[in-house]
């Protein structure tokens, strides 16, 4: 325990494996945490990824794997070990002149499935989790025709019907995206109306290739058994009827949940649960710096994610300098 | 001239690379506009990158072939013209309700060498220029051994000597930063005493493996013919006398340039001509979106670029619709 790290990084997704990389590459030393067994967070789950630039139709694992094999030939590699507890303790501590560091700084214990950590920073990536459903079929057919982003998988749609589920903002951004790429869009919604701004209502009530189904919630995906989605089969609420959507993409847009449980008293964070931080990754505690999808932004993608582990490593280095 | 883009992408390096993908994934009208001939922007004239994550220690140029090759697939090539002119006109125009616009916008005119485009929004991804120091050798063995950028390539030289060019705020951090990769760090100035802030100056001075030479100009860059950096050459400008230090790696911090001049009466730009916005790209002329290296924001890299070309896009889609 006498060991004190320049950072400690949580979460082994491509905010984590990007800070991972620019750590090595600065010469900071650091503890790189995530419990999963399978690298990449939430892309691991992505069937394929187009638009992450460089690596065009990569599947998500082949991308989490990637992006892990990145970071080991610079010499880390995620130690598998649960986070328990992050705190500040009263400690302080001085670097060495030769790392260029300043004044002392408070130190973070960082407690695990394992052990105890000391460290001068957290790099927090532990990432966000689309809300599901729980109908049948929809872990099944997750990444083979469901999916929870308009923006990432939206495309690979182009010219066929899609169905959009929630009342929402991000419903109906995801509906008028893809009412753009799909032939058809059906829009469905629980209530007898929606629940987003008035102007995203409006625009989605007088687009011409979208439908919204009132009143109607999703029973079931339909697919061919380890195959594609064939449908999203949508019961009325008012009289009970059970319709099939011929679709072969459906999008849920039930909202996301941030895991920011651990730290909910460590920073500020939103009402939506998210920590409350700019580009640069700075929360509202010094020396916890939070990056990719847990932080508050407009765009939740991989290139935003790695750009976001690269700024909090910057962002480490010029705190332990000044 | 009746034909309105959606948006009118500038520049073809990662940012302009990325807003292109997410453009035509959006399936937006776009029209993608660089002059050069060589695709990457900046990132084109690096010997090797090893901090985009998923890509290790690719050439500047293959990944700059590589990202417009990605962008290719999804059907968009940069338009070789060179851009004269951008306006706003006093024209505006609604879109068609099945893009899922909103009201009618102001157009933007963009006059180059060849012809003139109109669209509702514009992506300004110039990029900027390293300020060079116009020594011999300097271009010769630009990305063999001499670098403008520390934290792209300074893990480079793990355990070697390097010296910083320069008496700023990023030539100090350099000289700090590469004090933790490398052996020794010579960090060369022309004045007496360094400009930047009192607090990296004096982490400086206390850092045992930093050496500064004042009073002390670059005179020339050492090297094999087309092959890499052997020494720099630097001169007393007191006593003139002139002494070689045994040196591969040279670290330039003599400031950027961003490519503005073309913008500057129709954004607000800060004292550097950065385009002043945050990550989503927007700035003080509304449809006006930057992104990359040309706006205001800690960290230059490709990473940060990626995302802001996604980030404009997703602006400009949000612009169109409300």
């Amino acid at each position: 325990m006498e060991r004190i790290y320049d950072t400690i990084i949580i979460g082994a997704g491509p905010a984590g494996a990007s800070a991972a990389i620019y750590a090595s590459r600065a010469r900071l030393s650091a503890l790189w945490l995530d419990n999963r067994l399978i690298p990449g967070g939430q892309i691991a789950d992505s069937g394929r990824v187009d638009n992450y630039p460089g690596l065009p139709g990569i599947s998500g694992a082949d991308m989490g794997e990637a992006f892990a094999e990145h970071a080991k030939k610079l010499g880390m590699e995620p130690v598998r070990e649960e986070v328990k507890e992050i705190r500040v303790t009263g400690a302080s501590a001085e670097g060495a002149p030769v790392a260029g560091r300043g004044p002392a700084k408070p130190l973070f214990l960082v407690t695990t499935s394992k052990g105890q950590y000391q460290a001068y920073t957290v790099i927090y990536a532990a990432g966000a989790a689309h809300r599901h459903l729980g109908i049948p079929g929809e872990e099944e057919l997750s990444g083979a025709g469901v999916s929870y982003c308009a923006t990432c998988d939206g495309a690979f749609y182009r010219d066929l019907e899609t169905a959009v589920v929630g009342g929402g903002n991000t419903a109906c951004e995801d509906a008028l995206f893809l009412s753009r790429v799909c032939s058809k869009v059906y829009l469905i919604h629980r209530r007898d109306q929606l629940r987003a701004d008035a102007v995203l209502q409006d625009l989605v009530k007088k687009c011409e290739n979208i439908e919204i189904l009132w009143n109607t919630v999703p029973d079931s995906v339909e697919g061919e058994e380890e195959g594609e989605v064939t449908g999203l089969a949508v019961r009325n609420v008012a009289d009970g009827e059970i319709r099939t959507l011929p679709v072969p993409g459906i999008f849920i847009a039930a909202g996301m949940i941030p895991n920011t449980e651990l730290v909910k008293d460590l920073v500020q964070t939103d009402d939506g649960g998210y920590i409350i931080a700019d580009e640069t990754g700075r929360t509202s505690c010094p020396g916890f710096f939070a990056a990719g999808d847990i932080r508050t932004k407009t765009l939740r993608q991989v290139v935003t994610a790695v750009s976001d582990g690269a700024n909090a490593v910057n962002s480490v280095q010029t705190y332990l300098l000044i």
